[in-house]
């Protein structure tokens, strides 16, 4: 078994720096879009065979530090009253959105052995499958990011009507964030339950929010969910995407591992963020679309930048494209692997 | 006349802080809308007797401290051989994309006399109307924004496609960008010989670079741009979007004031980008959809962050959205004139 994840996670020493990447299992796999022709997303996640074996499915092709349950954030959704459905483009849409106090009538916590027990189910094939040859991520999304699907309805880009709400009616936006954290905290320990041994908070909407909005907003959520999620044994790391300006503030929230998009030097990043905490980062995902020269140049860019300090992670700022191609994801696994430190 | 805003873009004492509003001229306005009704929206850019009128809509309104040419950065990419129309919702599309060497074919450097002279003729118009009351802005795209349109082919979320072109056909990328480069040279000079007494220059997607790459794909484009436009009497303003994680990359692009969205503390980006050039930001534009309270809040912290320090010119951190109320525009613009500096 490899301890990699789990030792830079913590900030120990490791052999060779731990790769994994956020959307690994995904569209630009061929064996992936086999899949997908027959079913549709929300499909081959309900079937906890499905989610399995596309969970497994990079494993099976590259040197990988770990897994990540194939799911989506917004699966817990629906247990919770909020109805949504993916659109022709894979695209989400909240079939009630959330934009006043009567809109949060009949929405709950919810109960992830009731809402979501294939995405368990899914969690105990994948970790009896690896037998403990990697970690198995579990995942979930932060408040605030899922909040913004609830409240927009959709994929936004102007963040308009949450901030709406949040600035204009704080008790109902309060009251949606609450709901909303108390049930990631039961669908995480719920995931840990069922074999996950590190899990990621995807706030990948935290950056729409300027730091200030983020402290009084996002972040307390976002801190209690990590809180009661730690000293499991579980490590987590905590993602939040366009958060370069107020990297202070995310790693106050909580969370044993910072994950950086690519929009700053993880050098920089690492010393803003202080000691005592691992980062996970942060390569461009559009840079695995460019040559072999172009990838290595960037993957030695980040890897020189984290010096081999122990705590670091490598990953991408943001999940795979799907134009990607797999040879190029093997080459970077490799590259990142073999870093020795020089060039 | 007031001279507060030329006065801030060099950093000289100004009896209030100078404010003006990204998108000032727009779709929040019901006057606009009551034009917009009438025609598309590349017609009022091409009525130059209508883009002055839209120019000069929010200054009949408040009291704002400049004038910004009502046009779109796109408006040059037609006569450079680039076709494009905006679609149903008002978002660019481009006719024919440039993602290879044979698509420059025919793809030439702009002249903005032949190109755009409505543009210039609204500068004229806006001139002669404002008789030197509050100084008029012109503006243009920077060559990265405008490569994405053209690579991208209409509003994108990955910029997959430029960042491929980029990486994978350097020599293309470059091409193109000298192209821009040049056209948005003649741009702005023309519309300073047309009238226009401050630029700013448009890097709205500068920000989906990383610092190494937008230093060496998009910044060395900028900086010839700002160098040719420079030293004429002309201040400069920078704005690149989603940069926070690279502030003294955008500096030493060049520039006399530097641009900021919301993501970061004013403080702190300005002690980033050290002495000897002014800021211009950052509140958050959904704050104006909040409560007065929220709206007076939000401004005052920008203030305090800016601390009155010769070089602040007030602006929101992106455009204005259109579901903001004009009423609050108006209390905004007075509650900057009226900071005192305390509270």
């Amino acid at each position: 078994m490899t301890t990699r994840l789990l030792d830079a996670c913590l900030g120990k020493p490791v052999d060779a720096t731990p790769v994994w990447l956020m959307r690994q299992a995904g569209r630009y796999l061929p064996e992936y879009r086999v899949l997908r022709e027959k079913l549709s997303f929300i499909e081959m996640c309900r079937r906890p065979d499905v989610a399995a074996e596309i969970t497994l499915q990079p494993l099976a092709r590259f040197d990988l530090d770990a897994a990540i349950i194939f799911a989506d954030i917004l699966l817990p959704l629906e247990g919770m009253g909020i109805g949504f459905h993916f659109a022709a483009g894979d695209g989400p849409v909240i079939e009630r959105t959330v934009r006043a106090a009567a809109d949060l009538t009949g929405v709950h916590v919810g109960d992830p052995r009731t809402d979501t027990p294939y995405v368990l189910e899914a969690l105990r094939l994948v970790a009896r499958e690896l037998g403990g040859r990697v970690p198995l991520i579990g995942f979930a999304g932060a408040p605030f990011t899922l909040a913004s699907y609830v409240v927009e309805g959709d994929h936004s880009r102007q963040f308009a009507e949450v901030k709406k709400l949040m600035f204009g009616e704080p008790a109902t936006f309060k009251r949606l964030m609450d709901l909303l954290a108390d049930t990631v905290i039961a669908h995480l320990l719920a995931q840990i339950e069922a074999g996950a041994q590190v899990l990621q908070l995807f706030d990948s909407w935290a950056g729409t929010l300027g730091p200030r909005d983020y402290e009084r907003f996002a972040a307390p959520h976002s801190q209690k969910v990590l809180d009661a999620v730690s000293g499991r044994g579980v490590p987590v790391i905590h993602f939040a995407g366009g958060s370069v300006g107020m990297l202070a503030q995310v790693r106050a929230a909580g969370g044993d591992v910072v994950g950086l998009d690519w929009r700053i030097d993880l050098d920089r990043a690492w010393a803003e963020l202080g000691e005592g905490v691992a980062v996970q980062g942060n390569l461009d995902p559009a840079v695995l679309l460019g040559p072999p020269d172009e990838v290595e140049r960037h993957a030695a860019d980040v890897l020189r930048r984290a010096r081999r300090r122990p705590g670091h992670i490598f990953n991408l700022g943001h999940g795979v494209l799907p134009a990607t191609s797999p040879d190029t994801v093997a080459r970077l696994v490799e590259f990142v692997h073999d870093w020795n430190g020089e060039g």
